[in-house]
């Protein structure tokens, strides 16, 4: 029997996996679980993005040009454009989710063994993505006291190397919720310009903001347009997850023509999300204003009680719609399984993402996890009343 | 300015891509072409596809389970067995397109610089998910002459290595249009159980095979079980292109296992995608009887004519709509680009894909093109009126 890739072997399993047979097996005993586990959000996508497909009389479902329809990244660069970036539709290529704008991006500028610094905890899958382009993540570690801050250029400097080809952030941060300010781009762009690096940044929840905060988005800062590429999706600001809609932005033309190769040798994006897409763009901004209001409130449930309770340790979140926190406990893997195994309040429990998985340096995040609040507030409390009794409870509690 | 990869510098550009500026200009100035270049078919998508979109009562278009929807891999494992393939719904990973489900297995199956042997010609993308993974491809020439028969066993022998990993062959195939008959898989089979090797068959053109053949899918063969993988798409059987739905098919659970991983750091294939898909598997069999009938007057009207023309040499396919023919002219790059920018037949042209391409062995294919009958029999009759007059003319004519 043949064997399997190394890179294969090593590919991590996402930090929610694990758990996935044991919340099986408690809705099987009906328990009733609040998902606070993955970031598909519950806000019904716009109409419109229905309404376009119902009305479209296409008759051959074809191709799309490998870049994206014209007529959509038209749109898109408009939007790019209500945003302050000066982009225009030869600087986007769109792709099937952000996952594959990623993947097109890491296979554009790293080769096998090249390295790409980013902070941790991270979004998981850069794990995935790295590891199946054979690229190395030299991890730098942001702390949950500093709120997950943008740890100081020294650090990031102790990490390059001559095979360093790249910075990768997320802005807001998937998974602690950072608002990265100008400020700390500012001191990315040094670190880059210097040290004459690629910086990729993940600003799909560019639009969840709170506070009164506003997001920079690293397109609009001078001097990075060879440097900085964007990932954006649809998936988060319309709540359009299924429609597998990314994009790639980016000024450097050399970079985006050679992504534009491995776009075109995967033929085209999907024809449908992109008429929903281009759909999309035309949501009111009041949509978007009454979607982020509505996080903004279920992140100050989760906030204020989370706060209120012994032991725990939570950053207030100035973006996107995760809380990264620590819990008094001995280890979130255990209690995160404790919690859908051994416990109910109610009849009820909780399940969350445990902080381990977010980290590459081996053994930190075992007190942290993830939380995701794509619930409705009401369901919201609920899920802390479970969390307020359990660690209460929690035979692990430290 | 930070550059680019090595992996992004090789990557190869499509045999048609180079001459899309010249079919611009060509269209610019009036000239009508008849595109025998892509695999774009122009018969209309079942009705049910749109209606399936158009019917459903999604509010949250949400991200579906990474290997996709339980209830369209049960269809898919029910027309599964209806080739006479025993697969069931976890034997299957749906993709977004083949693209995606080849790009999974090079990443589970292959480590940079592990090599492939692929009989060349070729379908060009092979190159570039090969070049995306860094996997050493090994070409195997198959001539003309034998109508782009399996080569002999010996010749792959030749070719093997302690770093060949597979095997990777398209049934029937893109760009010969050769359909594969049981006994040369039976051959491969030797192969691959001999060397321990995987087997990789692009079946997507599975249900295209004329003159009363039938397709053989290496799914149906015994002791494959640990080796065969399949990519199969809704792309070319229902000429649905823009679905982005394809589908990764095997027994061999590691790998299916490690393939899953690859799935779940991409979150999704399409949503609106597999609902299309669903509906499609409803698709009544006198459909794709009458599609197929209809390619095969295609088929004729172009074997027929291409035959008559002095010089030219045509295989006749067996299978998917595909003609990979010699014409007597010195480099079909330089004719193809010759008949969009200096001839015209009563206002008209035509595209095709130069051969080379096609080839990974520096050299070959030079006087060969590819040609897909995707057009109705009126339109291709006047593209081979085109051609004919062409090859009177053309200054570089051998």
């Amino acid at each position: 029997m043949p064997g399997i890739s190394k890179r294969g072997a090593g590919m991590p399993s996402s930090p929610i996996r694990k758990l996935v047979p044991f919340a099986d097996a408690a809705k099987k005993k009906g328990k009733k679980i609040y998902h606070l586990n993955i970031g598909q959000p519950d806000i019904q996508t716009p109409q419109q993005a229905f309404d376009a497909v119902k009305n479209s009389d296409m008759t051959v479902l074809s191709y799309s040009p490998s870049e994206g329809y014209e007529w959509y990244r038209d749109k898109i660069a408009a939007y790019y454009k209500s945003i302050g970036a000066d982009i225009n539709s030869k600087e986007i290529i769109v792709t099937a989710g952000a996952s594959e704008a990623i993947n097109f991006v890491m296979n554009s500028c790293f080769d096998p063994e090249d390295e790409i610094i980013v902070p941790e905890p991270f979004y998981a899958n850069y794990n995935g993505f790295s590891k199946a382009g054979n690229v190395k993540v030299r991890p730098i570690t942001a702390s949950i006291e500093s709120g997950f801050a943008l740890p100081p250029m020294e650090d990031f400097e102790k990490q390059i190397t001559d095979k360093t080809k790249g910075i990768l952030i997320c802005n807001p941060s998937n998974p602690t919720g950072y608002l990265y300010s100008k400020e700390e781009l500012e001191v990315l762009r040094d670190i880059v310009l210097k040290y004459d690096l690629f910086l990729l940044v993940d600003e799909v929840y560019r639009e969840f903001v709170y506070d009164g905060k506003s997001h920079t988005s690293v397109l609009t800062l001078d001097g990075l347009e060879e440097h900085a590429i964007v990932f954006d999706s649809v998936s988060k600001r319309y709540s359009a997850c299924g429609a597998r809609i990314g994009m790639i932005i980016s000024k450097n033309q050399e970079m985006m023509s050679t992504a534009l190769k491995f776009a075109q040798a995967r033929l085209s994006p999907p024809t449908m999300g992109q008429i929903m897409g281009a759909a999309m763009t035309e949501v009111s901004p009041q949509w978007i204003k009454d979607s982020i209001g509505e996080y903004d409130n279920r992140r100050k449930v989760c906030y204020e009680r989370l706060s209120a309770m012994e032991g725990v340790t939570v950053p207030q979140p100035g973006g996107a719609f995760y809380l990264f926190v620590k819990f008094p406990v001995d280890d979130t893997e255990k209690f995160c399984k404790w919690l859908l195994e051994d416990f109910d309040h109610e009849g009820e429990t909780v399940m969350m993402a445990p902080g381990a998985g977010f980290y590459a340096t081996e053994g930190l995040g075992r007190q942290e996890a993830r939380l995701a609040y794509v619930l409705n507030s009401e369901d919201l409390h609920k899920a802390m009343d479970c969390l307020e009794e359990a660690l209460k409870v929690y035979p692990g509690r430290v």
